[in-house]
C-alpha cells in the first residue's frame, strides 16, 4: 500500500514541475489493444488495480479512478487504504472522468497526458470540454509514469512468424494492392495504420508481444510505391526478412516519428482511421496534411475471411470440438467426485486443447464459474475466488484457442447433478434465442443491431434479458474479438454484414448470487441460395462450433418443431463429424450427448 | 419550358454579379420543414419540378437537379427540355451534388447558397469536401431566386390559434419551466428554436402558414429569465396576444437577427439542435458564443405525450375510425357499380372525415392508389395519373387528418372482388409482421432499429421484404412525421422508446407493376404491467386505430393461435367501440368485416 501511496506523491512532484494541476493516467497503450504488454501497464503500476480496463485521474491533492460494472467489486478491494477514490462507471450521480476534473481543477489549470495515449476522438472532445471551464490540456511527449517506473520491464523482443499462404489465403503483395486500390479512390497518398491486428493480417506476420492476442508492436505505413514495417529488428527473423524484402521495408519502431513528420513536410493526404489514430500521430502531422479520417480498409478486408481462412476456421473448431468433447466427458466423470475446481478444470481443458495439431494457447482466459460465479458474466477464477466444482448446480466454460489455422471461442453451459426447473427453464429460453438467431435469413445490408433482437425475443417475452451484446467479430489465427461487425445494441451499429464475417451468437441469462447460463457458438454469414432472387440477396449464418449442447438442461416440449429439428440436426453433425476421432468414454459420452430428442 | 430557361439564364447573370460560379436552390426553408410555404418554393420556381424533395444546382453553363427514387419518373417529366440535368440519387455511378459541383468548377471557383436554408452541418461537409478541391463556399445573405421572382407571394398571414390546455394538457408555463430547467443542466443561458413543431408544442400555439402542418412560421429565443417569440404580429390575434402577454414577449419576425447579434455580443453559452439551426444563425453568433449542439429538451418532451394528449389520441381515433369504416363501406357498394377513381375515393374519405367533429383538415396528401399504383410506395394520384378502381385488384389507401385532439394516420387495403392466393399469401405475411411488432414487449431502453426486425421476418422468412421504414412519430395535432422516435433501421437508430411515444407500425409488401400491401395503425409505448419486475421495466404498444382489416385477404391457417387472437380481439374492439355510433349498411358493413376468425 505505501509503494502505490509513495508512488502517487512522486507523480504529484513531477506534475508540479511541469505544472500540470492533473495527469491522466489510461490503460491504453499506443495501438489502442484490447489487451496491453506488461510494460505498457502503467495503469496498473500507479494504481495497483489490475482490472483490463480502466482510467485513473491524479491531481495535487485526489486521484480517482473510472472502471465499468466488470470491475466494480476488484475496483473496491484493490484499491482499499491506497487514497484513490472509485468512481462506478455508469451509476447514478457518479461524475465522468471529464466532469470531475473540470470541477477539481481552477480556470487557468491544466491536464496534463500522454498524446499516444489518447484517441484522436477522445483528446477534442476532453479539450473542448475542459476548454469551457478555462482549463487547458498539455500533451507531454514524455510519460511521467515511465519516468518514475525503475525496472520497468522491457518490451517483448520475441521473434515474429510468417502466416503462410496456406492459411491466410491471400500474399502480402495482393493485400497491399487491395488497399492501394482503396487509396486511390479516396485520392489519398499516404495511409498510417497502427492498429496491431490489422498490421499482422496485412502483412502476414504473427507476434507474441501481446497475451492471449497473436501480434507483434509495430506502426506501417502503406503508400502507392511502398510500405513500410516499423518494428524491432532483432525481432525479425532472416527468413522473416527475406520473404518481406521486395514489398515491405523494415524499420526501427522508433523511426516512425520521424517518417511522419517527412509527410507532414510534404502536405500529403493521408488516411486515418478514428478509432486507432492517437493524439499524438494527429498532432504531427494534422498541421501539414489534410487528413482523411476513415476506417481502414485493411479492417474491412480482414473482417472477411476468404475461402483458405473459412476452411481453416472450419478445420480449427474440429480439433477444438474434440478437445472440448474430452473435457465435457471427463467433466462429467470427475466432477461428482469431488476435487476439480474452476481453475483446475480450465487448466484440463487448456490440457485437451495442447493436444491437438496447430494449437499456439489460449484465445482469452477462459471464464471457469461455478454456481453463482457464473452469474458474474467476466468472471475470472483466481486462487482466492477458485471453489470446487460441487456434484449439484450449473457450471459454465467460456474459452476459445488460437489455432495456426483459426480462433475458437465458445461456452457451454452443463449441469451437474439434476438442473431445477427453473435452470432448464431459462436454458431453453436461451438455446430458443440462439436458435432463432442461427436460424435466421436476412436480407444484404443487414446490421448486427437488426438481428441482436432476435435472440432476446423469448426472454423478452417473460420479462427477462441479459447485460451483453449478443455476438463479436473474431479473427483468423488473431485477436478473439475483431471489428467492425457485431451482433450488439450499442457497438459496431452502422456496420451491415457480409459475406465470409464470422461472429459469435451467445445470448445468456444470469441469475444473480445463484447461477449463469451461456451459449455460445461461432458462425459465419454465407449466401442464403434458397432465399435470394434476382433481386434480393438474402444472407444466413454457417456455424462452425462443434460441441454438444446439454440435453439435460432442455425441456423438449417447449421448442417448435423448427428449433427441434434444428438441434438434432446439429447434434447429429457434432456426432458424425467428432465420433471417427473419439474412443472409448469419451466416444460414448458423444454419443449419449448428441442422441436426438 | 422558355420561361424556365429564361430564369435560370437571369440567375446566371446575377451569379457573374456576386462573382459565384455555382449557385444552390435547395427544395429547404429557413425551418427545415417536411413541407415548403409557397413563398418559399424557389427550387420550383427555378426549375419547375414540383417534387416535395430535391436540390438544384446552376453553373454558368450547367444545372443540374438531384432527387430520391420517389420522384425519378416526375422529374424526368417535369425537366424535359428545359436544360436541367437529372441526378438519381442512390443510383450507381450518380456523382452527389458536392462532387459534382467539385468537379464542374476550378480551383479558386466560389459556390454561392443562402445560409438560412442550408443547416449547420451540411454547411460544414460542403465547405470541407470543396475546400479540399481548392473551392470556395460564399454564404450570400440575399437569396438571388427571390431577387428575380416577381409577384412571389407573400407568406401567410393566417391567424394562430391557442391550443388549449384541454388538449394539450400542459399549460405553456409548466412547459418553459421543464425547458429552463434542462438548460440550467446544461448550463446554457439561452435555448434558440427553430423548428416550426417545436414553437407551436412550446406555446401551445398552432397555425396555418404551412401544408398538412398546423405550424406557424416562427422563431423562438428562451432564456431563464424570459421568451421571445419572433413570428408577424399581424397574425395574432388580441385573445391570443393576452393568453401569452405574462410569459412571452413578441415580437416581429424579422428582429430575430438582431436579437441573435445582441447574444453574440454577450458572449453567451447557446444551446442550438444540429438538426434544426441553418448556416445563418450559427454565422451570426458562432463568434461570440459558446455553441451546445445538442437535441432540443423541446423535441424530447413533445415526443413523450401526456394523458391529456394521450386522450385525445384515442378519442380522435374513434371518430377517425367512423370515417374510415363509412368509407370502407361506401367503396364496398360502390366501386363494383364503376366511376370511382383514386382521386374521387379519397375526396369521399375526406368529405367523411368532415363531418366528424375537432376536424380540421388532411394530415397529409392521402395516397389512394389502385393496383399497379399501390405499388409505388409515395404515389400521389394526379388528373393526368387518376384511374378507376376497377371490380377487381388491391386498393391501399394511406391518409390521416388533423383533429384538435390529435393527429391521425392509418393505411388499410382492400380486395376488391377476389384476390388471388399470392395476394393473400402476401398479405398474411404482412399481417403477422404488424402483429409481431403490435404485441411485442421490450425492456426500457430499446430503440426502435432493434424492433423494425420484428415487422420483417414473416416476410425475410420468404425471401421478401419492403423498402421503407416500419413506423414513425406522430404529432398531437401537429406533424404527421415527428421525431426523434422510429421503429426504423436507418432514422432515429439512437433513440430508446419511451412510455408515452405514439408510433406508426406500418409494414408493407410491393410488387412492381402489380399491387401494393400496407397495414399501418398508430400505437403508444406503455409499460408492460405483466412483464415487469423490481430490476427490469417492460414496455408494449397499445394501438389507438381503429378500423376493420381486410378478412378477405387473409388466410387464416397461416396465423399461429396468438395472431389469431390478436386480431379477434382487435376487431372486437373495433366493433365494440364503432358500432354504437353507425347504422344500416355502415353497421353492417363493420359486423361483416370484423366478424372473428
Amino acid at each position: 500500500l505505501a509503494v502505490i501511496r509513495d508512488r502517487i506523491e512522486e507523480l504529484r512532484g513531477l506534475m508540479k514541475e511541469r505544472q500540470v494541476s492533473a495527469y491522466l493516467v489510461p490503460s491504453a497503450d499506443p495501438h489502442h489493444s484490447e489487451y496491453v504488454p506488461e510494460a505498457w501497464q502503467r495503469r496498473k503500476w500507479i494504481s495497483g488495480f489490475t482490472g483490463s480496463s480502466g482510467d485513473v485521474v491524479v491531481t495535487l491533492d485526489r486521484a480517482g479512478l473510472w472502471t465499468d460494472s466488470r470491475y466494480f467489486l476488484q475496483a473496491e478491494k484493490e484499491l482499499e487504504g491506497i487514497g484513490i477514490e472509485l468512481f462506478k462507471m455508469g451509476c447514478p450521480d457518479v461524475p465522468d472522468l471529464v466532469t470531475w476534473i473540470a470541477e477539481n481543477l481552477r480556470t487557468g489549470d491544466s491536464l496534463g497526458a500522454d498524446p499516444q495515449l489518447v484517441p484522436q476522438g477522445r483528446a477534442e472532445e476532453t479539450c473542448r470540454l475542459l476548454l469551457r471551464r478555462g482549463i487547458g490540456v498539455k500533451w507531454l511527449e514524455e510519460n511521467l509514469i515511465d519516468i518514475l517506473w525503475k525496472n520497468r520491464p522491457a518490451l517483448s523482443a520475441a521473434p515474429i512468424t510468417l502466416q503462410g499462404v496456406e492459411y491466410s489465403g491471400e500474399s502480402l503483395e495482393q493485400k497491399l494492392a487491395r488497399v492501394r486500390e482503396q487509396m486511390k479512390a479516396e485520392n489519398v497518398r499516404i495511409h498510417i495504420i497502427t492498429t496491431l491486428d490489422d498490421i499482422a493480417w496485412l502483412f502476414n506476420i504473427r507476434g507474441q508481444d501481446v497475451a492471449f492476442n497473436p501480434v507483434a508492436v509495430a506502426y506501417a505505413i502503406v503508400t502507392q510505391e511502398n510500405a513500410k514495417l516499423f518494428i524491432d529488428p532483432n525481432k525479425i527473423p532472416d527468413s522473416v526478412s527475406e520473404s518481406l524484402r521486395d514489398s515491405v521495408q523494415i524499420l526501427p519502431y522508433g523511426q516512425f516519428k520521424g517518417e511522419l513528420s517527412g509527410h507532414a513536410k510534404k502536405k500529403d493526404r493521408v488516411w486515418v482511421d478514428p478509432a486507432g489514430v492517437s493524439r499524438w500521430i494527429t498532432g504531427i502531422i494534422e498541421e501539414g496534411c489534410d487528413l482523411l479520417y476513415k476506417r481502414s480498409p485493411v479492417t474491412v478486408f480482414k473482417s472477411i475471411k476468404n475461402d483458405t481462412e473459412i476452411s481453416g476456421f472450419r478445420n480449427c473448431h474440429i480439433r477444438d470440438g474434440l478437445a472440448m468433447v474430452r473435457f465435457l466427458s471427463w467433466l462429467k466423470r470427475t466432477a461428482a467426485q469431488g476435487g476439480v475446481t474452476e481453475i483446475s478444470a480450465a487448466e484440463t481443458l487448456d490440457a485437451f486443447r495442447k493436444e491437438q495439431d496447430l494449437y499456439q494457447g489460449p484465445s482469452f482466459v477462459p471464464i471457469s464459474s461455478y454456481a453463482a460465479h457464473g452469474a458474474i458474466v467476466h468472471y475470472r477464477a483466481t486462487p482466492e475466488t477458485d471453489v470446487e466444482i460441487g456434484p449439484q448446480g450449473l457450471y459454465l466454460i467460456d474459452s476459445g484457442g488460437q489455432y495456426l489455422d483459426g480462433t475458437t471461442d465458445i461456452t457451454r453451459t452443463v449441469a451437474l447433478g439434476s438442473p431445477t426447473e427453473e435452470q432448464r427453464d431459462r436454458f431453453t429460453l436461451v438455446l430458443k434465442g440462439h436458435i432463432n438467431l442461427a436460424l435466421a435469413s436476412f436480407p444484404r445490408g443487414t446490421k448486427g443491431i437488426q438481428l441482436d433482437t432476435l435472440a432476446r425475443l423469448p426472454l423478452w417475452d417473460r420479462g427477462l434479458n441479459y447485460g451483453h451484446g449478443t455476438g463479436h467479430g473474431i479473427g483468423s489465427y488473431l485477436n478473439v474479438h475483431e471489428g467492425p461487425q457485431t451482433l450488439s445494441h450499442s457497438t459496431g451499429v452502422d456496420v451491415a454484414l457480409e459475406k465470409g464475417m464470422f461472429l459469435s451468437i451467445e445470448p445468456g441469462y444470469y441469475k444473480e448470487g445463484e447461477y449463469g447460463i451461456r451459449i455460445e457458438n461461432l458462425a459465419y454469414v454465407v449466401q442464403d441460395e434458397a432465399r435470394t432472387t434476382e433481386s434480393l440477396e438474402f444472407y444466413r449464418f454457417e456455424t462452425v462450433t462443434l460441441c454438444p449442447i446439454d440435453l439435460a438442461l432442455i425441456l423438449p416440449e417447449r421448442l417448435t418443431r423448427q428449433e427441434l429439428l434444428y438441434l438434432n440436426r446439429y447434434h447429429e453433425r457434432v456426432r458424425e463429424t467428432l465420433s471417427p476421432h473419439l474412443s472409448g468414454d469419451d466416444r460414448q459420452f458423444l454419443e449419449d450427448a448428441t442422441r436426438p430428442l
